[in-house]
């Protein structure tokens, strides 16, 4: 095995091993195909905090104190911030990840970010892959952090178990939520920056979008596993200080009331199987995404097909059923 | 056919068919695909726009102004407003389609806005089918409008022969023009509402990031099409008031030279072959995940599999590879 120093100081609980293996299933699925297969047994003991929140909602500084009041329960702590807007430059969240500098030089805090260099199915696969690879680095507890712009987070925030969604007092936010279909898998609603003025009127409107969202919930077949978690469990609201610290102990017991919430119910299991489904989903996704499009920009028939198109014999969907048929797919195979 | 009626009513231009069959297309693939093959020899006649903008960079006010311009011209006119950001509520853009409504009763003029209804590919591939439909229904110019929010436009993008980018005087927008990867596809930078102070740092700002673009443009190979068409065009920059018009016929000028430039370098039809590449890849993914999702969620070997992953004897890698085998791609099979 090409990986196997790199993967038994992982399992040493060896900080560089776990940037560099961060790095290798970050750039390339082939490597990453060979880490996961090799650690996969050892991963499943973290517990997976998404968070998510619009610039201006104080996230980095509500991170750092959550960071330090499970610091103080004794917890090892890993952070991935990850960027879905950011396909160029790949300076994910650079500035967040230097305000939590702080807590570098700390032995239980690994904070990493990642950005959008290709496809966002690609981002949420090699997310899952550095989730594993922090798990097996010894974090309890790893928090999944991205900026709330919408359906991506979705994919991403399928391997948490908790998702907490940050606003703060004033217009805008919470429609803002309920635009991006994060509300559909929050857990927590945390009102960050609570000695403004109006955070008593936010929790109305969420109470208030919450009973609105109850009518739409099941209009769409395909997202009712997304509301699987939410069937049996009332999102709580909570108003934080985030600089003071003010009502973290309550945010904690509510993070620690939905892991027993989903232990107890056996919801957890369900979603663990549905958390693995969408995981091999992604991989899927990328695998036959990358053999199409080796395939139409490097077969000589699909240059022909392009010219019969152009010239209007051909449409696009005939186009995409003669590479299905070229990919060896059966059209009516019975499974 | 099923649906020869609505088509040969569409060819006939008439509002409803068209309003009726883009309805079709985007809730049904299949529906799309009869669709498609049947109209797809009468496409090619319009030239499509593309334009984004933060909110409040006065996107509504800009686009009505812009149709007035190209109304006083004698065009007809498609406008699709595309929401990537709204996967629940469906109710994409509803504001600016109201806003916009002063023309909805002109017979030269048809609005409509979609919504993403699932993934991301499925919406660029609906809005692709949407566009032949105008083009068909006899629109000159046909307006592609996008919230900027991300990775999502590069792709609804893909067909628009010229891309609009808007930005309004002030911090923050150019920034967020680059992170988005906008920047990239952008032929004209519009700066709104000149009559703000500022409008005159923002021109210089844009310059300066294109200077710095021109850095890393070919960094990523995946990206080199992209860049295809910019390569050879220095976006322009012009600054407007669209609620005097001011500046809308230098606008113009610089969407027409843009034309021309598409025109006589060949470029349009390069352009015209990766777009039919791009098209036929987003159909590919839809039909492949659709292929996939269908075989994840009924087939009864997948559940054993999906035990063996809970238990670890299995990882979500190697499930997939199982799954490619089920579907009947062979490994190395030589196109």
């Amino acid at each position: 095995m090409q990986y196997s120093d790199l993967i038994n100081k992982l399992i040493q609980k060896e900080t560089r091993a776990a940037a560099r293996l961060i790095t290798l299933v970050e750039n390339d699925i082939n490597a990453a195909e060979q880490v996961i297969n090799s650690i996969y047994k050892y991963t499943g003991n973290a517990y997976i905090l998404g968070i998510t929140g619009a610039p201006g909602t104080g996230k980095s500084t509500f991170i750092s104190t959550l960071i330090k009041n499970f610091l103080e329960k004794g917890k090892k702590i890993g952070i991935i911030c990850v960027d879905p807007t950011s396909p160029i430059t790949g300076g994910a969240l650079l500035g967040d990840r230097i305000r939590m500098k702080q807590y570098f030089s700390l032995d239980n805090v690994f904070i990493r970010s990642m950005a959008n260099r290709g496809q966002l199915g690609g981002l949420a696969r090699a997310t899952e892959d550095a989730i594993k690879i922090l798990d097996v680095y010894g974090c309890d507890l790893i928090i999944v952090e991205t900026v709330g712009v919408g359906q991506s987070e979705v994919d991403i925030f399928k391997s948490a178990h908790t998702v907490i969604v940050l606003l703060v007092p004033g217009l805008g936010d919470a429609i803002q939520a309920i635009k991006a279909g994060i509300m559909e898998i929050t857990d927590i609603f945390v009102i960050n920056k609570m000695d403004l003025g109006g955070a008593d009127k936010k929790v109305a409107e969420i109470i208030q979008m919450l009973e609105l969202k109850m009518n739409y919930k099941y209009e769409s077949q395909e997202n009712s596993e997304i509301y699987a978690k939410i069937e049996q469990w009332t999102p709580e609201i909570v108003k934080v200080n985030s600089i003071t610290g003010e009502n973290f102990n309550i945010l904690l017991d509510m993070i620690n009331k939905h892991e027993k919430f989903l232990k107890n119910t056996g919801i957890i299991s369900n979603y663990l199987k549905n958390r693995i489904k969408s995981e091999t989903m992604q991989i899927l996704k990328h695998k036959l995404t990358k053999k199409v499009e080796d395939l139409l920009y490097s077969n000589k028939n699909i240059e022909n097909y392009i010219d019969k198109v152009m010239e209007k014999s051909l449409d696009p969907y005939s186009m995409a059923n003669l590479i299905i048929e070229m990919l060896g797919i059966e059209k009516k195979r019975d499974f």
